[in-house]
């Protein structure tokens, strides 16, 4: 396991934050969003960061680099229900030569639901490693959440 | 609209069918199966009834042809459950020189829960309109399943 | 099929409109949106309506009330990709005692991608069928969007 | 995070296998199935290990229980793709009076593509907390797969 970030549950520390209404279509048989729903709302967060930061994904693919997903972790603390509005609070940090991990934390009213750590590595899109981009180190020195 | 085939309600119609054990990420708030969960049921059944009558898609798509979703259509008659082992009865039929019609039935111990149709256009992995497999109109013919 | 609403192919016919932007996860292998996800991205546009109009959903079920899926169509026209904003527009008709239907056409930069209709029913959280609320019938006159 | 198990490499170290074949509506942009995909994957390898060991999830739930997910961990080793027929080994360990963890390790053809991990709670369906059925500790005894 690569991960070591641990998500702060302060909303507080964390700079970025992105809404997403929950879906019905994400809920289940137990009235509650699906466990495995909160890694698309972690991937829609992450993107809209890079968006905020001027890095669009879209545009680091174009530059021939793709951040692929080494690991994922969620912890749910508080069931999400259809239609929350869930505020997921990103953060960078762990920054290595070839990796980088996000911690995300989710709230809804102030109330935390779940927290999160993606770890990813950088490739070219022909898929061999590559070095991150210059600006990576500089953004998780900005945008922190987590602890090491 | 290009949907023409009227999937047959009665399963003895039908040559192919295919089981799907109902997944709990698939089912809703509502305790039953959410209705988008039905399209890919579908394609795990037409992927499996090419596969079984010998033109299984990785090869479709080797020799350098997509199957694209033109239109898709389910009809809801009963919910179907978590846990439910669901059976896909599929059918062929409206062939044209570049599109096929495929027909759904889906059943729980002999019980009618759903029907559906999906319209298919043919074209190279480039994105051009392509001609059908000569395959295709002679599948057509052996299995049966709707009406036009 | 008790479908009937054909969707308007013109934008300017529709008097509600939600936006929807791409998420890395709806798309497939192909390299564009699956076919599949277009479900939940109507479902989610009718979310937004009923709450535009003043009725929302949860309002509806703590009501006593389901507004349940009895048919779904999507027609996919031109793809999606990853991060495009999509313009869902919504409209209403074919409103019997017991059933409506909600017209759907997808746009990007004005440009159309995909039309669906979904059928509904009310009934109870019990299952049993009931009598669509009074306010419908009214919304299907000022939302157009399809044809009968 | 609750979490202590580490999921073995070796196949050999686990009891039991379920298999899983890669659908289409799985798969992303990238070309490999979507990192979010490997947790219903895991879902479904537990309710078949449930079943395997005769206490099917349906039969944990109609005694009035639940076991709900409180973490979640997925490590990406290799892409799966399109039909690939995945094996899924399931092992159990780490029981406390209240939790207990799952160790999943993916393979395909005897490759290792992923492992993950889950931490189970066990809550009525009315949502308080309760003790793990007795048969639980004896499963993990027999099951193994991770070590602590």
């Amino acid at each position: 396991m690569r991960m070591v970030l641990e998500p702060s549950l302060d909303p507080m520390t964390y700079h970025y934050d992105h809404h997403i209404r929950v879906r019905f279509a994400e809920t289940d048989a137990m009235g509650i969003v699906h466990h495995a729903a909160y890694l698309p709302y972690f991937e829609e967060a992450r993107v809209a960061f890079l968006r905020a930061i001027d890095h669009p994904y879209p545009s680091v693919r174009a530059e021939g680099l793709e951040f692929t997903v080494l690991e994922a972790f969620a912890r749910y603390v508080q069931p999400l229900r259809f239609d929350d509005v869930v505020r997921v609070h990103v953060g960078v940090g762990a920054v290595t030569r070839a990796t980088f991990q996000l911690a995300y934390l989710l709230t809804v009213d102030g109330e935390v639901r779940a927290t999160g750590v993606t770890v990813h590595g950088c490739v070219t899109t022909t898929g061999h490693a590559a070095r991150l981009p210059a600006w990576l180190p500089e953004v998780a020195q900005l945008y922190g959440g987590g602890k090491e």
